[in-house]
């Protein structure tokens, strides 16, 4: 019997397929609902190829509420979610932010009413630590802990900031209703996990990040270097006061991000504490040009880069102090930068054109034989 | 010609009716949308008695996107939009939150998203003091100026903090992205309009504040024990360090509350300057006492009341430095305390039953004798 079914939504994506395998490889059941707008339902059959079993999968857009509502009603089992689902490119929240606020924080409006509806109590939020801004505003902040004033300077962590703020009432005033009432109200529970920079793929080759058109993010622009499929690196900014001018990340296994969620979501049922925030980060800080020489030195080539502006809304430092998360959560990175870099470029080596090709033979095989 | 024709959302309420009236008699044409949850369509014809014109009234509730889409495709006159929907009652805000964000900021994003599509690209936004929390924790921000930090202590206010920054993102960015195209962008404006303790009522005595339930705010809860409707006062709390021990707010009359929507809707269409926030208020703070004194001197006996105990999410000052409105959008408050007093009896006293019930022979026929 499973430890429980969990609803994930955006269970595709990157960081909620790699979540979807924990819970599963964890003796969680896993239902999936994801809108495929930024992914691909083919990281279904990768997490069933890895782990042996399936998450069930609906396409629902969270913003359609009715739909959402439907899955709930099909699946009473649902006792948590974990809730991914949102547009999250920080340059286009801040072209279409009405979209991102439609969907981000009116999508979450709706998930939480279907919960309160089907009496679902226990929620993992898929915050960001883009909720924090420009921590180096406040002296001795770097690295970063939970009580840093939030100050999100784009559309993408304001989205995130509300997010927190719905989750946080809404928790608060069903414990407080429940208890004037006289009723149980220590079910009703949420974790906001601030997560830093997520990198890297999954060991195997066979899942990974696949980001629908240009990416975002460092690493994956790094892969599409490495693979030929884009001439060279766009470093933004390399004056911002850090060691070698370029800005300072705190990056984090994907597997890592995974396993925190679970040891968060095992917590919430375990402890009942209403609702808390915790940082997923390593607590270390690696530059831009950092990076792109771990990630070379794992291609086996220097990788080409040229510098150009900032970019609007990007900050100095975001370095996490996981100490909270490491003490509540008993949980801390296991994986390093190199295993990052090493994981993302079998990955990307493999699957260039990610999700849309099958992965080489060689490498399922390779994983049966391990799994035999 | 009418001058503009503006969207007034919630225009059958307190503040909505008033800003109605007051923009036709200053030669707008007024469409309203109200959902009549918590007022009634009589406002409407109260206000054409006033003032001889009739706005038009579609009962809508704005979180039906649909419906209020197919009022702008109707009536592609309309220009501008005063946003006063909303729930409003800070107690109860704190029990159902989650129908607070709903309504408040999923409705004001589906308004900013009709009004895209429909090329309306002024909002005059009903927001509130209450976007300040306790301004009392910053040193020297009483009087509060429009620059004090936001800090919201309570899901209305919330709510109304996460709509200003909806509006303010979204705004900004029609601005830079239709700047970036080589296209007109100024004619996106917007007010975020933070007001104290709106008060008072027509001087007719045929037009003032009905609220469904017990009313939240002290003067109309005054009005009722004046009425008899209700026995005493309930006083939160006597032990904040004012001079008299009680919370301090700043009363504003609604007429004087209406002339700065005008005024506001006027600047954005002749400065076109983005985004800003003025404070509508008095500049002066009253105690509960001394407001008890007021309306017991026009009432013409003590007004009963009881101290109870503080109320979650009260602050002690909310007095507005209005400085800026003065300035920037030539207006300040014309009423007075007594003024908003004895307009408040006068409405009180006449209509017990607030707009279920026809307003008294003699004040109508005064009206008619007044206009002609």
């Amino acid at each position: 019997m499973a430890v429980g079914t969990v609803l994930v939504t955006g269970g595709t994506g990157y960081i909620g397929s790699f979540t979807t395998l924990a819970l599963l490889e964890n003796g969680y059941d896993v239902v999936i609902v994801d809108s495929l707008y930024n992914s691909s339902q083919v990281a279904v059959d990768r997490i069933e190829l890895i782990c042996g079993k399936r998450p069930v999968f609906y396409q629902v857009d969270i913003t359609d509420e009715a739909a959402l509502d439907a899955v709930f009603a099909k699946h009473p089992e649902i006792d948590s979610v974990i809730h991914f689902a949102a547009l999250k490119a920080v340059g286009e929240s801040g072209e279409i932010p009405l979209e991102y606020y439609r969907v981000n924080v009116g999508g979450s409006i709706s998930l939480l009413r279907c919960m309160e509806r089907h009496n679902v109590s226990n929620i993992v939020f898929s915050s960001s630590a883009t909720v924090y801004g420009d921590a180096t505003r406040v002296p001795n902040m770097i690295p970063i802990p939970e009580h840093c004033p939030i100050g999100p300077t784009n559309t993408y962590g304001r989205t995130k900031v509300m997010i927190e703020t719905v989750i946080t009432d809404h928790i608060e005033a069903q414990r407080r209703n429940n208890q004037k009432a006289g009723k149980p109200y220590d079910h009703w529970n949420g974790a906001l996990l601030r997560y830093f920079n997520p990198c890297g793929a999954h060991p195997s080759g066979i899942m990974g990040e696949d980001p629908q058109g240009v990416p975002y993010n460092l690493l994956p622009l790094l892969g599409k270097v490495a693979t030929g499929e884009r001439e060279k690196l766009q470093v933004f900014g390399d004056d911002y006061p850090s060691r070698d001018g370029t800005a300072i990340r705190d990056y984090i296994h994907v597997l890592d991000l995974a396993s925190g969620h679970l040891a968060a979501l095992n917590y919430l049922r375990e402890h009942k504490p209403g609702v808390k925030a915790w940082n997923l980060g390593s607590g270390r800080g690696s530059t831009v040009f950092e990076m792109i020489k771990a990630f070379s030195k794992v291609v086996g080539r220097d990788l080409p880069y040229q510098v150009v502006e900032r970019r609007l809304g990007d900050v100095l430092d975001l370095t996490a102090n996981p100490a909270l998360a490491n003490k509540e959560l008993k949980w801390k990175t296991q994986l390093t930068l190199e295993d990052a870099c090493a994981d993302l470029w079998r990955w990307v080596k493999n699957n260039p054109k990610g999700y849309r090709q099958e992965p080489p033979a060689e490498l399922l095989e390779a994983l049966k034989a391990k799994k035999a």
